[in-house]
């Protein structure tokens, strides 16, 4: 299994992805959103990159569609949700559809629309996600989604967790990318102690979001396994 | 002082570079050459993109202008030199001009042509190059050629020796990526313990070029600072 890494949502290229199983990875947190609505029954998630396109969409039934997301990590004017998982609770989100706009895990999701497979990974569910890639068995491509176009040091630690995963399961052939991810989640698999000089970590906390962070970076809570396929997200 | 580091030479973006000091690092092996002809005596260096280009400038004048570079790691037929940064020793080079055309630094450099300042940085001249960065007391991109338009570790960890000599001496804000070459340093601040792992490495191991690879990850054998400007690189 060949597995590469791209840093960031501005990083994605059509050949690097094609007809490859896709991670894509926003712990902090897009992707920690996905898949905890995901795992409290919500139905679907449908990603989308402008608030306009968000609005038009829920908007057609307020009772059935909850919008979420954020700018500039703060809620957007009119949304139900900003982008804090532990507002994604089971008695809200239920069988509902979560239309969700945000500044970079929805896009790297959009624009990774020409891999075979569109997983959606957290540091929450990464043991699932790794169990999914082995049963897939095809070469992985993880993508970062990174903060505003740059590498994401919380990203990329989630991508080493996984990596360790699948180094321990499988043989692999690893990028120089992969093997630098890799390294580090081995030097610091207790998370925090690297993730706390990610740049989007301190501003998460400036915010005072400490439960966010502390959640966000909790190791496989749940087994769902969220996939991205014709515009939306639901579980396999 | 901002650090930011670019990748790849595929990476290379007009605007993360605009106004800025980039260092373009190629230390496997184009920027290792650069530095060691010039220390050697050679006049310049003029890097061009293409074989042809590189034939048509030295067939002007055999005697002033060595041919020099590599297509797959290996010398291109009809040229002086090889990649090998041994090759380039003062009794041939001095006071001639080097033709040189290389699969990623020579790249690197000319897509860098955007940048205020283009500085070659190698493990070779690290000190001198932080030096002459804390003279111009700019804002500083460091450009990693990368491999075929990947990520290498072999760039990345002489990156991380460039950034701890200017975070000793100054006050540095660095990006995720730049924190992130910088802490791999740290820990491997021999080199040869992560460089290792880099495929880059492996592919020149393979090729028996044990020399070059020992030559090439020596950190501060001359103070010579090439710069790139308007097609031609001389000492500062």
């Amino acid at each position: 299994m060949k597995i590469d890494v791209i840093i960031s949502a501005d990083d994605i290229k059509e050949e690097k992805i094609k007809g490859k199983s896709v991670v894509v990875i926003d712990i902090l947190r897009a992707t920690s959103v996905i898949v905890t609505a995901i795992n409290n029954g919500c139905k679907k998630v449908i990603p989308v990159v402008n608030v306009e396109e968000a609005k038009d969409i829920a908007y057609k039934d307020r009772d059935l569609y909850l919008l979420g997301g954020e700018r500039k990590a703060l809620k957007i004017d009119g949304f139900d949700f900003s982008n804090s998982p532990l507002e994604y609770k089971a008695d809200v989100v239920r069988d509902k559809i979560v239309v969700m706009t945000t500044t970079n895990g929805t896009r790297a999701i959009k624009r990774s629309s020409k891999a075979k497979n569109i997983i959606i990974g957290a540091m929450l569910n990464a043991k699932a996600v790794a169990k999914r890639l082995l049963e897939i068995n095809n070469d992985v491509v993880i993508v970062n989604s990174g903060t505003y176009g740059q590498f994401s040091i919380d990203d990329f630690i989630c991508t080493g967790y996984i990596l360790s995963l699948l180094t321990e399961s499988t043989n692999v052939e690893l990028t120089d990318i992969s093997t630098t991810a890799l390294y580090i989640y081995q030097q610091n698999n207790d998370i925090t102690s690297f993730i706390k000089y990610a740049k989007h970590y301190n501003v998460i906390k400036e915010l005072g979001l400490f439960e966010d962070l502390k959640y966000c970076t909790t190791k496989d809570i749940t087994n769902v396994v969220p996939e991205y396929r014709d515009g939306e997200i639901t579980a396999l």
